[in-house]
C-alpha cells in the first residue's frame, strides 16, 4: 500500500463512534501505517483496536493507549474528537465549560509531549472554541490547528441537490463561513446549480424565498435531523470529513470545503471560524473571498456571535483575556490573513 | 475516481451499524458509483443516506428505498446484513427461525426481481444457514452466493500476533474452515509465524498446549469480547471484510481469507461452510486444501455440526428436506468442489 506519510497519526477519542470511524477511514485512505488510538475509556478503546485488527489489514502498525503522554509521543498529526457528550441534566454552559477544560488540557499536553506536531484537526463541540483553546495552550501556529467546519456546506449541497432533484455533483462550490448552524453565514453567491448561479434561482418560482429559508433551516438543523432519524448523533460524515482534512495536510488530495481556522486581521480579531482556505503540507492558509454586501453583513454578524461565545468562555476563566494570549502563544498576536477577507 | 464496475450494488440492512459501515466502506473503496441502500426501517435508512450525502463524495449515485422490488431492480451485486438482532426473551430457536424466514423471503425476492444478479454476500447470523437458504430460494449457482466466514481467521491472526508480540503481518495464512466460533476447525498447520510453522510452537514453552487452548477460546469468544468491551456488537470488521469480498467478485483485489460457500462433493453433502476458495469475477470457486489428520477430523466434526443445524432448520419447516432441493434450485444437486477437499 502507498501511504501519504510514515508519520505517526493519533486519533484522540478513538473509543467513540466518530473516533472509531476516523480510525477505519484513515486506514482505508492509506494515510500512514502508524496510527495510534487514544481514549481515556480503556475498554472501549481496546474494543475498537480489536475490531480494526480483526479487519486483517496489511502493513498496519496500529497501537492504542489510555496514557496521553505515550499517545502523543512523536505524534505528527492528530485528529481530536475527544469531547464529552451532553448528558441529561447538563446545561449548555456545563457542556461548554467541560469541553473547554478538555481542550485546555489537550493543548497543554500537545505543548509538553509533541511540540513538533505538524497539524491538529479538532472536531469536538463547539469546535470553534475547543480549536481556539487547543491552539492557545499548545503554542502552535494558527496554520497548524484547524477545526471541522465543512458540514454546513456539505449539508447545503445535499439540500440543494434534493430541492433541484439534481445529482450532488451538479451543485458546485457551496460555502458557509463564520460560525456553525444558527451562526453560519451562507454565501449563496458562490454556488452554481447546473452551471447557473444559485442566486438566480432564489426568489423565483424555481426556489421561492420562503422555500430557500426553509432549506437553510434544514441545513442548520441537519445534525438534529440525523439524531431524529438514526437515534444517534451524526458520526460518519464528521469522521470522514475530518480525515479528509488531515489527509490534505499530509499532502493528499485538496480539501474542497471551508475550514475552521484562526483569524486575526483588521476585520476579524482573534477568532476561530470557517473561512476559505487552502490545506496542504504547509497547513491551513486563509484565502481571499468575498460575497454580496448582504452576505458580508451576515459574516460580520456571525463573527460577532463567535466573539460573544469566546468572551463567555473567557468569563468562565478557562481562557485568559485576549490581551494576555501573547504570553501563552505569541503566534496568536500576529496578523494571519489578508485584510481583504 | 476509478471504479471497479458501473454495476449496481445493493446494501441490504443499510440502516444498521454493519450496513451503514458497509455503505461507507464501499464508497471509499471505489467499488461502483451506483449504490442503493435498502432497509425496511425507513427513518434509519434515510438517516444513513443523509449522513453519506453529507460526506460530500464526488461522482456518487447513492439511492435508498424501503421498497425491496425497487432496491433489487437491476442489482448486480448485493451484500446482505439485514437479519434481526436477538432481543430480550428470544430463544436461540426464535432467532434462528426468524432469520431463516428473512433469508427465505430475500432469496425469493432475488429470484423475482434480480435473477441476473452476479454475486451476493450474506452475513447475517447464522450466515451458514441464511446463506444456504438464500442460495436455495434464489435459484442462483453456488458460485454466486457466499457468506462471511473470515472473522475467525482474522481473529486467530490477531490473537497470535498478540501472543507472539509480532506485527500481524508476520502471522501468515491463518485458516479456520467449516463452521464458526465453537464449530470452527482451526487448521494451524497452514499458519506460519515469522516464517516458522505455527505447529512447531504449539506444545513448546513458546506456546504451551494450555495457552494454545486458551488462545483458541479467545478466538471463539472474539465476538462476545467486542460486546463486553464496546457495549455493542462488532460491526466494523464484518462490514469491512464483506465489502472486501464483494470487491473481489467485481474483479478487485484477491480476497485473502476463507469464504463460506456451498459444498456438495463426496465428503461434504449439501452444506454451506468456510472453505479455501478463490473469489473473482467468476464468483467463488473452492480450492483444494488439506490439514493434518487431526485437523481433517476436526473439519469432519464441524461439518456434522453444520448438518445438524441445517436439519434443525429443515425440521422447522423453513427449508424443505434436502432431496427436494432440486425442485427449488437444480444447481444445488450438482457436485461443486474437488473431492479432495
Amino acid at each position: 500500500m502507498n501511504y501519504l506519510t510514515q508519520d505517526k497519526l493519533v486519533i484522540v477519542g478513538a473509543a467513540g463512534m466518530i473516533g472509531s470511524n476516523m480510525a477505519q477511514t484513515a486506514i482505508m485512505m492509506g494515510l500512514t501505517p502508524h496510527i495510534c488510538l487514544y481514549d481515556p475509556y480503556e475498554p472501549g478503546l481496546k474494543g475498537v483496536a480489536e475490531e480494526l485488527n480483526q479487519c486483517g489489514f496489511e502493513g498496519l502498525n496500529l497501537t492504542y493507549t489510555s496514557d496521553i503522554a505515550e499517545a502523543l509521543k512523536d505524534a505528527k498529526y492528530i485528529v481530536n474528537s475527544g469531547g464529552a457528550a451532553r448528558k441529561a441534566g447538563m446545561t449548555r454552559e456545563d457542556l461548554l465549560k467541560g469541553n473547554a477544560a478538555i481542550a485546555e488540557e489537550f493543548g497543554k499536553n500537545v505543548r509538553q509531549y509533541c511540540p513538533d506536531v505538524k497539524h491538529i484537526v479538532v472536531i469536538f463541540n463547539p469546535a470553534d472554541i475547543t480549536g481556539l483553546i487547543t491552539l492557545l495552550y499548545s503554542g502552535l501556529k494558527p496554520s497548524q490547528v484547524s477545526t471541522l467546519a465543512a458540514l454546513d456546506s456539505t449539508r447545503l449541497r445535499n439540500e440543494l441537490a434534493k430541492w433541484f432533484k439534481q445529482p450532488a455533483d451538479n451543485i458546485v462550490n457551496c460555502r458557509t463561513y463564520g460560525g456553525h448552524g444558527e451562526q453560519m453565514a451562507v454565501f449563496s453567491s458562490t454556488t452554481k446549480v447546473n452551471g447557473r448561479p444559485l442566486v438566480d434561482f432564489i426568489g423565483t418560482e424555481e426556489l421561492p424565498a420562503d422555500e430557500w429559508d426553509k432549506l437553510r433551516q434544514r441545513v442548520v438543523q441537519g445534525g438534529k435531523a440525523i439524531i431524529d432519524l438514526r437515534g444517534r448523533s451524526s458520526f460518519q460524515s464528521p469522521a470522514y470529513l475530518s480525515i479528509e482534512m488531515i489527509a490534505a495536510t499530509m499532502g493528499g488530495r485538496m480539501f474542497r470545503w471551508p475550514v475552521g481556522t484562526y483569524v486575526n486581521n483588521s476585520r476579524f480579531r482573534h477568532i476561530m471560524m470557517a473561512m476559505e482556505t487552502t490545506v496542504d503540507k504547509n497547513g491551513v492558509t486563509v484565502q481571499p473571498f468575498s460575497g454580496t454586501p448582504e452576505e458580508e453583513a451576515e459574516l460580520d454578524k456571525s463573527y460577532r456571535h463567535l466573539c460573544e461565545l469566546r468572551d463567555e468562555v473567557i468569563a468562565m476563566g478557562v481562557m485568559p483575556p485576549v490581551d494576555q494570549w501573547g504570553e501563552l502563544n505569541p503566534n496568536l498576536m500576529q496578523p494571519t490573513a489578508p485584510d481583504a477577507c
